[in-house]
């Protein structure tokens, strides 16, 4: 539960964990044995470890030698961008290109923008549709020859305003020119269709906190031609790609999440959308000039959801975002101005302005993302008070001016 | 417990997670917030991990601002080093070189030599005394004017052989030429007296899992004076030096553990340095010719322990040490040869090669390491099995030459 009995709508940030995962994790919890010693006691840690790997390998269309587990999705991003960089720059020293889109994730950006200071990376900012959609056509224009790129970087699905894009064809313009492709899944994995194999992606972001699993705990699923220079050295676990003692209560954690949020899928996403569109459209009707961002709701990319089912992102010109956030608070509904990992900072959302928004549209926007245990008298609870919190925010927003 | 009731002496690999660890844990994880987040459950999370950051520093002699959130000791070893590295390399090109113990942990040693790969550091490997320990007369012999050094890293307490170094006269030797220090302290946190400030050391490693808290939980204690260049980028959490999302359930349930090791360490030290003095005369009264690896067990530094109270490790000569484990794992004692984290892999310990010892000892050797849960059963159960165990390794070796 939530603090106070609030209403939760902020699943995007972080969802409640599963009470299967409680569970299995509580169970692993009071277990002791490194899997990386070699008594029995080791041996059982690493057994549980392997089964996992083998289960969150089988629900994620991956092998299991390919799922790496790490600390989370900040993590992965990290290893991937970095890794795949420095492994591709250090076999052939034209590589140093990096091609991106401007809506990605802080860890990928930042990541980025570290290589460049740090690393003398280029990158190509690719251009963004401004549903928030990387286009394959836009990747190849991008990509030219691919011989100075080092890698590609698109988000499976976005976290701010829930736009899929279609990995398969972005995967296979980048294999074109043979250049590798990483995809921050963490948003899109039990949200949307994810099968690693049929997706041909070569590295995938995903993490456990957004899918009812613990936080800390996250997989990079790594194509086993792929090269990845780690970024944590030491004893060698996973691949030798990333040591340090594997975190088996939180890797069972992680799974048995993940299991279940991919065998639910397709219910959960028909509910949410459900949910999420009565939400958007009570909305609209209490303020008629409210702006949806991202894609449409019933948008469709690649024959599959064009929009993550339970997100609704919305601007309310005239109105401060963090005002709207902090009004709502007081009435007891949660939600987020965008993505929590840059909560706290005044500066209007890099994904809505890579869409071609302006920063009055971008400033003046609020998330509400829904999960598992979202209801109907959720929604009810945000009709009940969006109109008046909205009011009061423009007045706010007026008497600032 | 470990699996079918084995008797555990592999501590310094992991330790059973303590009771008040697994109740405030569940307690965590049962709730939902991102403690990015700006609404209510997101700002109660971050009070709870706002708490313990307070209440670690507390117990470690820090400040709060110093206590820096990592998923454990070798990402806070590998922070550290590279971290270090990089910030006073990009500071002053001429500080490339690295002065560092050749007994430290994989994660420190093998981001060394990472480091003199990709980024053109240079080493100094430090002399260790034959019982492991370096010397601040060796230290101040390796840094010379200091003016090219980028950092120092000297372990606290080895995890092989136990050698406790006197970390404070080091650091003022570093400090001296204006050097940074830092240490991996992951074996010496509720082991022997670890206060930060007085100690003087710019950067410091622990982990919970060692000591009855969770796995994928660290903590890198770093001077706030201390530049250091982030290994994962993208939030800005942790003073934008490590960014990713709190781990907070992970985080109370390291912060408890910590309490409780530091505030119970005197007694638990009398008792299990006890348990350890029968276990080692024990053996040797069974096998009169097994040696001693480390400092002896009464051994004093700087006024306090010289050798980690639960660290017994010994060689048998003619015995192999991987054949003398899976003997006594048979017979249901789980021990070691060495670090886990190399575990598997058959070459002498780099630890007691670094002590002067042949690598035939080093192959020979085997680790018991003690911990909260051990009694004086455990002793007896080694002691009962440990004469036949060495004499049929010892057969089976001969056999093989």
């Amino acid at each position: 539960m939530s603090s106070s009995e609030a209403v939760y709508l902020d699943h995007a940030a972080t969802t409640p964990m599963l009470p299967a995962v409680l569970a299995a994790m509580t169970g692993q919890l009071g277990r002791v044995g490194n899997a990386s010693s070699l008594h029995a006691s080791g041996r059982a840690a690493r057994r549980v470890a392997e089964q996992s790997r083998e289960r969150l390998a089988e629900a994620l269309g991956a092998r299991p030698s390919e799922v790496l587990f790490t600390g989370g999705g900040t993590e992965s991003d990290n290893l991937a961008v970095k890794g795949l960089f420095w492994a591709r720059r250090d076999a052939d020293s034209r590589r140093r290109r990096i091609v991106v889109s401007p809506a990605e994730h802080h860890a990928v950006l930042d990541s980025v923008e570290w290589l460049t200071k740090h690393d003398g990376a280029d990158v190509t900012w690719l251009p963004v549709e401004p549903t928030g959609r990387v286009t394959p056509e836009a990747l190849h224009a991008a990509l030219g020859s691919g011989e100075d790129v080092a890698l590609v970087s698109v988000m499976w699905a976005n976290n701010e305003i829930g736009t899929v894009s279609d990995l398969a064809a972005l995967a296979e313009v980048a294999h074109d020119v043979g250049v590798p492709l990483h995809t921050d899944a963490v948003q899109a994995v039990g949200q949307v269709p994810v099968d690693f194999a049929a997706s041909g992606v070569d590295a995938l972001t995903m993490t456990g906190h957004k899918l009812g699993g613990p936080m800390g705990a996250g997989v990079l699923l790594l194509r086993r031609e792929a090269e990845c220079t780690p970024l944590l050295h030491g004893g060698g676990q996973e691949r030798d790609v990333r040591s340090g003692t594997l975190d088996v209560a939180a890797i069972v954690g992680l799974q048995v999440a993940t299991t279940l949020a991919v065998a639910e899928r397709e219910d959960r996403a028909a509910r949410l959308a459900a949910l999420r569109d009565r939400l958007v459209s009570g909305v609209v009707a209490q303020v008629p000039d409210a702006q949806l961002n991202g894609p449409p709701l019933d948008d469709v990319v690649a024959g599959g959801p064009g929009r993550l089912p339970g997100n609704a992102h919305l601007s309310f010109p005239g109105a401060e975002g963090d005002a709207l956030l902090m009004l709502l608070d007081a009435r007891g509904v949660e939600c987020s101005t965008g993505s929590a990992c840059s909560a706290g900072v005044a500066r209007p959302s890099h994904v809505l302005l890579a869409t071609g928004a302006d920063p009055d549209r971008a400033r003046s926007s609020l998330r509400f993302s829904l999960g598992h245990t979202s209801t109907d008298a959720d929604v009810d609870a945000v009709l009940d008070v969006i109109g008046p919190v909205v009011e009061r925010a423009r007045r706010a927003g007026m008497g600032r001016r």
